[in-house]
Formats: C-alpha cells, sequence, structure tokens
C-alpha cells in the first residue's frame, strides 16, 4: 500500500494507491456518514460499481446513480441532475458522495460535492490514468458551452481511494490520454521520469510500471497544489500544454481527441516556443516520436487559427486579455510566460505548418 | 461612516455603513481590476446602476448586466446567463462582480463569482434592508426547484458598501421583510434590541433609527459567521424561524409571501416551541402584536400540513432525516434541537389552529 497525505488550507486528505483496494472502499472512508451517493457511468457501473457497493454493504443509505459517458456530461444539466438525485435521496450536510470513474466523474461529482448545500464530503475512486491528476488536488468544475472547466471550486476530496487494478480495463486511447498528464509532470519537474517514460512503450507496460509512473506523478502533482492551492503561482505550471490543449479540444469537440492528446500537441507546441524564446533545445524530436510509437494523433486536419486562437484567449489562465503560457526554460524549469496575439499568431502558424510538413 | 470588520478563514473583509456611499463605490474597492461586471435587478438598476457607473468613471472594462426582479431569478438558468456573460465580457480571474441589489442579487452573483473560473472577487452593495443579513458572512447560492439555497457554496465577498440612502426607495413589504430579519438577530442575541424594535413603528423610522438597527443587527450576524464561516456549530442559530420560514415561502411560492414575511411566522412558531419544551414564557403576544401593527401577514390561508412538514424535512439542516430547529431557552440564549416527525407535526397542528382561532 502506498499512502501520500495532502495537506490543503483547511483539511488533509489521503492517497491510498493499491491494487485491488476498491474492494475495501470501507475502509478508506474517513468517517461515518448520514447517507452516501455514488455517482459513476455507464461504463465504469458495468465494471465496478457493485464491487465498491458490496464493500459498504456495512454502512446503511447507500445510493447510486448512473450517468452516461463522456465529456458531454460535464455540462450544467448533468450536474443540476446530481443535485436533484442527491435531494431525492435525501442527502443531507452529513452525506457523502463517492466519485467513481475517471476525471469526467471526479470533477462533475466533486462540484456537486462541493455546491450540495455549500458542500459536503466526497472521496474519489479513480479508475482512469489520467484521473491520477484529476483527482489529486481539488479543482472541480463544469464546462460552460463557451470553454472547459469554467465553473467550478476549488474543493479537497476527503480521500482519493486509487485502484491501481482498474486501469487493466482501459482502452489504448484512454491510456494514450492518461500517459500524456504523466510526461507534464516529468517535463516540469522530474528529467529522470521523463526519460523513465521515453523508454516506455505503452502495450507492454507492466502493472509495476504503471504503479510507479502514477506514484511519480501524483507526487509531483501534490507538491505543486499543497505549496500553491488556489493557483495563484506555480499551481499553473501544472497547465504546460494545455493552452493549446484545450483550445484543440474544443476546437475538434470534445471527446473526439482525448484530453490527454490534446495536451500532447499543446506540449509540443509548448516546447517549440520555448526553444525559440529562450534559445535552448528541448528534445522535441524524443517525445513527437515517442508519441507516434504509441499511436498519438500528432498531426492535426486542417484548422482555423483564429478561432483555435480566440479559443486559446478565453483560457482561464488569460489576465487582461494576454495569455499566459506555461513554458520551459529547461526540463523541470517551467516558467510563466505573457504571449503577445501577434507572437502567438505566429508561432501557431509555424507550429501548424512544421507538424504538417513532418506528417509527410 | 460606520465601518465593521469581519475576518475568515482566508481573508479579512470591510463593511461601510453610511449614507450616500454608493456614488464613492470606486473608493471602497479593495483592488484594481482587469475588469468589474456590475450584476443589478431592473428596478435597482432604474434608481442606483447610473451612480455606481459613474463613480467607477475612472476604471476601464467596467460592464452591467440587468436580469429580472425577483426570486425567480435565483435559478440554475440565470446562474448560467450570467456566466455566459461574464465570458462574453471577458472577465478573467483578476475581475469583480459587484452585487448591487438586494438578498436575490447579492446571492445569485456571488454564487457566480464564487464558481466562474473557480472564483473571482466579488463586492456587494446592498440596498434593501433584507441584505443586511444575506450580504455578510458569504453564504452565496440558488434556488433548486425543490427548495430554497441548496446549491451554493460559503464565499466571503472583499468588502459590502451599505448605502443606508438606498433603502428609502423600498416598498412597506421590502420593510417589513428587512425588519423581520433585524428582529430574529435581537431574539437570538440582543434583548434591549428586541424592545427597542418593538417600540418603533415602521412607517415612522428616521434615518437614524434605521442606521442603529441595521449597524447593531450586521454586529450580531457578523459575531455568529466570524465565530463559525462554514455553519458547523452556533452560525446555524441564525436560522431562527427559518424551518418553518422555509417552509412556507416554497408553499405560498417564492415572491408572494416575502422572506421576512415568512420568518416572522416562523419565529413564532419556533418561540410556541419553545415555550412548550422549556415551559417559560418568550414574549410572543408582544411579538404577535408588533407584526400586526406593522401589517405583517401573521394568519395562514388553509395550507396542506404534510406538504410543509416533508418541506421543513428537506431543509438543509436536517440531519439523518431528523429536523434541526433553533429554539429559544430565552432571548438571546439560542439552542439547536432535534425534533421528531411527531412532535414537529402536533406542534405544527397546534400553531395553525392558534394563528386560525387569533384571526377571528
Amino acid at each position: 500500500m502506498t499512502c501520500l497525505n495532502v495537506q490543503t488550507s483547511t483539511n488533509q486528505y489521503s492517497i491510498f494507491i493499491d491494487e485491488n483496494i476498491r474492494h475495501e472502499t470501507d475502509k478508506y472512508l474517513p468517517k461515518t456518514y448520514s447517507s452516501i451517493l455514488i455517482v459513476t457511468d455507464e461504463q465504469v457501473a458495468d465494471l465496478y460499481l457493485n464491487d465498491v457497493k458490496e464493500s459498504l454493504a456495512g454502512r446503511s443509505n447507500v445510493f447510486h446513480t448512473v450517468i452516461k459517458n463522456g465529456e458531454q456530461s460535464k455540462d450544467i444539466d448533468t450536474f443540476y441532475q446530481l443535485q436533484t438525485k442527491g435531494i431525492e435521496c435525501g442527502l443531507d450536510r452529513r452525506s457523502l458522495i463517492i466519485a467513481l470513474g475517471g476525471g469526467v466523474i471526479g470533477d462533475l461529482a466533486g462540484f456537486v460535492a462541493a455546491t450540495f448545500m455549500r458542500g459536503i464530503d466526497y472521496v474519489q475512486l479513480p479508475t482512469t490514468i489520467l484521473a491520477h491528476d484529476s483527482s489529486v488536488g481539488g479543482k472541480v468544475a463544469i464546462n460552460h458551452k463557451l470553454g472547459k472547466n469554467l465553473i467550478g471550486n476549488f474543493y479537497p476530496p476527503e480521500a482519493v481511494i486509487y485502484d491501481i487494478q482498474t486501469l487493466h480495463s482501459l482502452v489504448p486511447k484512454e491510456i494514450r490520454s492518461g500517459y500524456a498528464e504523466i510526461v507534464k509532470e516529468a517535463l516540469i519537474a522530474d528529467k529522470e521520469l521523463f526519460a523513465d517514460i521515453m523508454d516506455a512503450k505503452l502495450s507492454n507496460l507492466t502493472t509495476t510500471m504503471l504503479k510507479e509512473h502514477i506514484f511519480r506523478g501524483v507526487q509531483i502533482k501534490k507538491h505543486f497544489v499543497q505549496t500553491d492551492e488556489k493557483e495563484k503561482g506555480i499551481r499553473a505550471y501544472l497547465n504546460f500544454g494545455h493552452t493549446l490543449g484545450h483550445a484543440l479540444e474544443a476546437e475538434y469537440g470534445y471527446g473526439s481527441l482525448a484530453h490527454g492528446e490534446a495536451v500532447a500537441i499543446g506540449m509540443l507546441f509548448a516546447m517549440e516556443v520555448s526553444n525559440d524564446i529562450y534559445s535552448i533545445n528541448l528534445p522535441v524530436d524524443i517525445l513527437v516520436n515517442w508519441l507516434r510509437a504509441n499511436n498519438y494523433p500528432v498531426h492535426l486536419e486542417k484548422i482555423n487559427t483564429d478561432r483555435v486562437l480566440a479559443r486559446m484567449k478565453s483560457d482561464k489562465k488569460t489576465v487582461n486579455d494576454q495569455v499566459q503560457m506555461v513554458l520551459l526554460s529547461d526540463i523541470g524549469n517551467p516558467v510563466s510566460v505573457k504571449i503577445t496575439d501577434m507572437d502567438l499568431q505566429n508561432y501557431l502558424k509555424s507550429f501548424l505548418i512544421k507538424m504538417a510538413r513532418d506528417r509527410k
């Protein structure tokens, strides 16, 4: 059993990482609760809902609700529908919400918990690699039709119970999506981890490797969120690759390009911009080759540059109408930099040309 | 100028109370902001929006949005519409929302601020007596169709700028509604204030009296929210009169009975229950007479007892399906008490009979 403790401004919570611990969910809950609502999606419900419910058999008033898979569920309608469910199940201020699933479930159910009667406890049970990132740090949100994660709170969970065994049911696209965030964590904080991952083939991961990579990723994430819970400073470094990533995700329609796949392209872009601004030579080629070898979509279909620019500008990190990008002065040395619209446009255009050329 | 400082778990904010200070809004804003969105309603916009905009003439990127009057606007649709407005105006994490209006505007715009990009600053400019209560303490929320204030956050403002002069535009119903909350504050904390108000006639209030009553009400509110920001304990005493009050408000349809009018009846009920449980003799008659003399609706039209009970049970204070009521063991001595369904039903029935009998 691996356990990490995260200190927040108001509380402390533990992240438990091990195989098969979903069967022991009950043991890891920090308190007794008047009632529990498990929020999950159709796909995860089929696989793991019964395991979790069985582990809670000794508790009373355990309810569950199953929503549709996919980013589309992170919307205001599903949010309201879950509030209704909570009220109808009789949840009160001493109740618990369990988010059983990937990042969509964690963000959505977490935001429901954050706002239900002005905030009740919730626990994350991540079932994807990507969720190693989103389940730690207390960022919860839903999407607005004009942008991702625009409506939300900072609201830490009471615990994260991470059953590595659930990751074996992931399809390759989801593995790619999750690994992109570990690559991100490596790039902003851990040269060795970056090298380790560049040596790994995603289709041949052992459980030991997976556990090790996730543990190191979570450690990095923990460091940043603990130092800067409300993203006033260094926490923003975790957005490396996300300025273009979010814009591409929205441009292609949420779900068609997986979050991490979009972030992977965003990281390449941020590395190219970094190379130019700092006259350095970050290993873009090594990363591109690794992404290709692992079937990441690295060539972009014809995209509307102006619209992508507009989307980058509507990002939450924008201040005074100027895009703030996270760059690297070296691996492990992130920097937050204001980029003018003109520069951004030029960088984006040459990046797109390069990505199209390399494609041939 | 009267100024009170409120300490929160993460911050501190000031409450400024004086005549005509809406014209000096700029002076009381604690920071510079990248942009400002003033949220107000049709009625208040006609009266005071220009004054506030003029006082901000030296600032750039000042926008405003006007929503419909009334409790109906505190819904999920208006909430989402305001998020859209914020995005369209280009608000970012260093922007400010100004809530110019009564409790509906404060709760709604405050909750928008609390969740816009996971939380931006907001300032309250209350324009009703009732809002002396809601603008202090950082409780923000919207209504769910199944209950009032069920979706929200604890999220303190950066300042409260209370221009007493705006209260002269209030209609009698709004004055009644606001004074009920001051009476509540008096009953849970200040015998002298209670006596002072019982001597006052709402149609003959002087500015000095109004300012004094509001100041003392805000002081009491401040004491409770500062000691217990997240309502884990004594803050709940501020809900005195609200268990039945909220249920009646919902039962009659939000808006038909003003919030404070409903709370006034709720206080009578809580006092009757207190008298029975503690074998005491709280001045119910004095309060009933004062309410009548000031045209509060104290007789209830035929109501469905079962439905009102069900509504009382869906209250946020309910724990383990048992209603928690705030009672008084004496004026200034509130107590939180669990009431069984059976007792609640009996108390409610005899209260309704008494209210019907007294009516004749």
